[in-house]
């Protein structure tokens, strides 16, 4: 038998009730794919769907921590209570740079309103993208009002993990010279509001107008994407973004789009998870199985095709 | 009975004999996800992996088409035929940044020994990774001793499209900010060759050094990552370039690198194609079955979680 306090009916119980080490516990279950994670988002499930999630993108460097700090004290001083999730890239290299602003948040951990976790990517995107979504549920079961999604980085695996979000913020900073061009050539998505941050350079203006340049390129009508000009590091121009970030979701949810931007989430969620899971035991197989190993070394060696040997792996699972 | 000259076996025939339409051809079934281009690129597998693959990556507007341009007439100087493909985002937006590049490779297309190809990205983005290593293959059994793949942007997805290549370059110019600190923040992979293009901008030598400093933190043993200043524009620094890459290449063909890379990219090509079709096939069931409907209805009202929907629908396939 369980120890009390440790059974999963009761780990949800408190974490309903806003336990931050439940919370906490919880989130690990779901990074580690415990089936006792699953099990604890299915049963909190229903009570989700409350929080508003606001995900933040945009190139490392540009102070997107140090923003959503900003924006985590405004949110306080309404009472608000927040959750932050970053989600770090996996890196083969150094993460100095993320540290350092995973440190600029500190502030607020002491603070029983605010949680504040941090993800690292494993080897599969997708397995990152369905883990991000069970802890913003679990977040938002936890009775956050605001959830705070960042990643860093502006490819289709950020998107993917920014696509839980109600509302996309982009921040940019003077110099961001390489987001600029992607979001004209259309790799890049549009967002719902843009914030150019470090604010005090003198290339701001300039860099707000070539924005503006690129916006005028795209769909004019709907919702306008605003442009907002910040100094996180002094706090300026954040109470603006927060009211930027509030007007979005009033409009999408007056539209309509707010439900039909989460069903579709929910569905290719539902899809990126089956697919995620198909996908892991094909991979362990390959990993695994002598006859499967067999099988590459006939592509390796020209013999067999790729999409044969393919073909030939789902035979072999009936599919 | 098929036409003369259009069976699939006259078309291999022609393919593998260097006829340029029997590779446009032979491509555009590929592309178009025809089961003829399938089986023709199974014909010809045994007759791919002589070519020498190179991928080219960066921000757009960098310039990489026209230093690719100038590689391609290099690679013409010492009689090699070449082919390129070139890979484009997709985009609900405009794509005239692209066009205005693909018009600079134009010079060429008169070139009976040199190919150019571009392939628009797909709904799917394992999709396009797919059909980029299949055209890929087309083009090397048709002869080409040098096949240039080229993406925009620097995210997971050409990461994937990428990997199909023995030797991977990355494109900046003084200003690509971005992707630098996304080289520093280990979000982007650190590729072999790095071209510093437009090298006139006075700029240049810090980037360089910025550079030089971001790879100093990373692994010291093994192949040192040169990195080339170029202009493209003027033919500067294209020599230094081309032997750069083929050095890199003489590199890991002597340190048995090359072998494995190809046999680890075959086997994630695999499994990737075997996953994509589940995926498909999940997703079209998810789009027409009424009954896949009704369970994504009871997601989007919180009455059923996620994975338990994902669980169900994988129920369903006997997975």
């Amino acid at each position: 038998m369980a120890a009390p306090g440790n059974t999963a009916a009761d780990l949800a119980e408190r974490l309903l009730a806003g336990d931050k080490r439940a919370l906490a516990r919880a989130i690990s279950l779901v990074e580690n794919d415990d089936p006792e994670g699953w099990a604890l988002v299915r049963e909190v499930y229903p009570r989700t769907g409350r929080a508003e999630v606001v995900g933040f993108t945009g190139p490392p460097g540009v102070g997107k921590s140090t923003l959503i700090g900003r924006l985590v004290e405004h949110a306080r001083g309404r009472e608000r209570e927040v959750a932050v999730l970053s989600i770090d890239p996996s890196s083969p290299f150094t993460q100095g740079a993320l540290l350092g602003d995973r440190i600029r948040l500190t502030d607020h951990f002491l603070d029983p309103g605010v949680y504040i976790r941090s993800m690292a990517s494993r080897g599969s995107l997708g397995g990152l993208s369905e883990a991000t979504l069970q802890a913003a549920l679990l977040m938002d079961a936890s009775g956050k009002d605001d959830v705070f999604l960042e990643t860093v980085g502006v490819g289709q695996a950020e998107v993917d993990i920014i696509d839980h979000a109600d509302t996309v913020v982009l921040v940019l900073m003077p110099g961001s010279g390489d987001s600029i061009q992607a979001l004209k050539a259309g790799v890049m998505e549009i967002p719902d509001v843009i914030a150019v941050n470090k604010a005090d350079h003198p290339l701001t203006d300039t860099m707000v107008r070539e924005i503006r340049g690129v916006l005028s390129l795209g769909p004019q009508q709907g919702w306008r994407v605003p442009i907002v000009k910040t100094e996180a590091s002094r706090g300026e121009g954040v109470e603006e973004l927060a009211e930027k970030i509030a007007e979005h979701r009033v409009f999408i949810d007056e539209q309509g789009t707010l439900a039909e931007r989460r069903r579709r989430n929910l569905m290719n969620e539902v899809v990126a998870l089956a697919a995620g899971r198909l996908r892991r035991k094909l991979e362990a197989e390959v990993r695994d199985d002598p006859a499967v190993q067999r099988l590459l070394d006939e592509v390796a060696s020209r013999r067999l095709d790729p999409a044969s040997a393919a073909a030939k792996l789902l035979e072999r699972e009936g599919g």
